[in-house]
């Protein structure tokens, strides 16, 4: 976090737009993109060319040759991070294309070197097939250490998940589903210690059965929330519905115990826990039929599915996904420590044990600080990545999953 | 090439070395890789996050979305090259894998940065599948602003060059093939001049038929060369031969119009240039049957086909592939030039006039320094990656193959 910012754009990062875009900060900074590569060796002399490259190359290259773990070694594979997308849910935006999801990618590649110290590449795909986009990013990994899918439209992303984790032996990791799962967990984990509670205790709804939702409920599920349902376009997913998707399917048979159908506004009625990850809004009669003492996320961005002034008026912890509001869940809480602590340890994958892990560190570094507009650390506060790091790597190890 | 060098990995560049390898300072160096990813833009507060990354980052998206070409615009992808491989042919080493050959392409990766001011990604493929190679490349292609193709065995890497430039509309050049080419026709004007001949009335004889073989051969004769004959291990490539593969086939009809058949050593009598990408040995008694003021452009690595002593005592000019020789053929001189030139008009792909263009700057900047000993200049030259841009953009344009 502390790595010093260089510009070799700056000649081009002059503020000026291209015809026809309107002046605005946000272009005046993306001129010429966001990220570079800079060499960590020197390559002035003769002398330095003959190690960094012939005829001194050639001798790292026999050597791992013979013993392919040292690419680890002699090369920045166990430092760097593919960040992956077909483009098709960039944002609120929807499917724009590989093209258009590229500023995002490279957004997404330099918080990972600013708070994790983790190199990353975007890598924006020409394909949105499943098929095909898990072979192309098998046919990549030589060359990395850890693979970051993002937004990648479900159900596709299910899949495509899970057939890269079967086939690959580096950690694959979709951040709209466990990025996010991660920090609602360390969010809710701190709200109920709060407020005297133990997750076992809460009942929640999500509002959203996208890559998200389903993360997040199936997440809170093994961390051993009292019960979850979640809440599509149609209401509540429940087993007596006959228009479920596979994914919603299984959903139906591990969440919703307590077997409520209806709608998400319906379904809030005696709720401990409302977490929106879906856009909409949600009436304020529905917030005010929650339980006491209730917890409402509403992470759409940039509009809440729950006002925050409304939210306040019934809710003991509110969370958005804002930064101009207390309590800002966001996932750069926890991928690039994860991936540091993945990479540090050569982990083979990233294992629930090591998400939990992450979200308890998380919620730790809230401390003696713990209140009501603080049960999540603000992105910027330098102990959070460190912390998520070494818990990752610690769980990695006895999970058996780590390398070095 | 005055930019600064940093190095991230310093913790770990102790010069201690993994258990096992002999101290070398070709590892010590190499250990935790060569390069890194920098962000180039500010990520320090919260007004920072909301301009590089959400919300401000999706008006950005929006804009690529409405209008695709400013994606070169408001990203790095019209300065980052794939560097891509199969690891098939790796240095002298051959077929080492993907992993094994991935210090080369860090190292390319590092002299795109430092010598053209290129990003440059290294992507080692797991596959040699040709059609596999090229549906990879194509499914990366928006990400990139052109693809260096390294270190493809032939006539594979033939094939994959041919078909992602029929498929792509950004740059993509074999390095081994057009780099290796355009340096030596650079070499051998400036030898031509420096003995009074012109390009037409040398006849050459090329040790070697793979990708770098074919490629100066074809090169050299479109640059007006009077003839060249391509000998393989089985001889010189001639029409009466029935053991050609399609492309020395292709070879046969379109070099050697003198239309010797025989041996390598016998092809040299009488022959004005001896240009060897093979490696093997060539006697003395053939350099000395060459005709008066030869040129002997010896650049198999580490082991010329003609020892420098040897040539010296027959030829006029001698270049090899080595730094401690004077007329090191290398590479560098070429690609971050050619690559930085397209880029910076964004070519659609680099024609034959782009390469002469380049080929012809790369010469001149030898200029009034021209001497048996200095037909090229040097790697570390800093005039060399300007005029070579330059020189390069310039052809782009006048080839209307410019975009910017």
């Amino acid at each position: 976090m502390a790595a010093e910012i260089v510009n070799p754009h700056s000649d081009s990062n002059t503020g000026e737009e291209a015809p026809g875009e309107p002046f605005d900060p946000a272009f005046a900074l993306h001129r010429g993109g966001k990220m570079a590569v800079q060499a960590t060796v020197p390559v002035r002399n003769k002398d330095d060319l003959s190690l960094a490259y012939t005829p001194g190359v050639a001798k790292v290259c026999s050597a791992i040759a013979e013993r392919p773990e040292l690419v680890n070694d002699y090369t920045w594979k166990s430092n760097v991070v593919a960040v992956v997308t077909d483009g098709t849910a960039v944002l609120g935006l929807g499917d724009i294309g590989p093209e258009a999801s590229l500023p995002v990618m490279e957004g997404k590649a330099i918080l990972f070197k600013q708070f994790g110290g983790v190199d990353a590449v975007p890598i924006a795909l020409a394909t949105t097939d499943a098929d095909e986009i898990v072979e192309t990013v098998v046919r990549l990994a030589p060359s990395f250490g850890g693979v970051n899918l993002e937004d990648i439209s479900a159900p596709r992303c299910f899949e495509i998940e899970r057939k890269l984790q079967e086939r690959l032996d580096i950690p694959v990791f979709h951040d709209d589903q466990h990025g996010t799962a991660i920090v609602t967990l360390a969010a809710l984990r701190n709200a109920a210690k709060l407020t005297g509670r133990t997750l076992g205790e809460l009942r929640a709804v999500i509002s959203g059965a996208g890559a998200a939702g389903v993360a997040i409920a199936k997440f809170l599920l093994e961390a051993g929330l009292g019960d979850v349902a979640v809440a599509d376009r149609k209401g509540i997913v429940s087993r007596d519905r006959d228009d479920l998707t596979d994914v919603k399917r299984e959903l139906a048979e591990i969440t919703n115990k307590a077997g409520i159908s209806g709608t998400l506004e319906s379904a809030l009625a005696g709720a401990d826990v409302f977490i929106g990850v879906s856009g909409g809004t949600v009436a304020e009669e529905a917030v005010a039929s929650m339980a006491p003492n209730a917890f409402v996320f509403a992470m759409a961005n940039p509009n809440p599915e729950v006002h925050p002034d409304i939210a306040h008026k019934y809710a003991a912890v509110v969370a958005t996904g804002r930064s101009d509001f207390p309590n800002q869940i966001n996932n750069v809480l926890a991928f690039p420590g994860i991936f540091a602590g993945a990479l540090q340890v050569r982990a083979t994958r990233i294992t629930e044990g090591m998400k939990i892990a992450a979200a308890t560190a998380l919620a730790d570094v809230v401390g003696d600080e713990l209140a009501a507009d603080k049960v999540i650390p603000s992105p910027f506060d330098e102990r959070v990545a460190p912390a998520v790091t070494a818990a990752v790597a610690a769980a990695a190890r006895a999970e058996g999953v780590a390398r070095a």
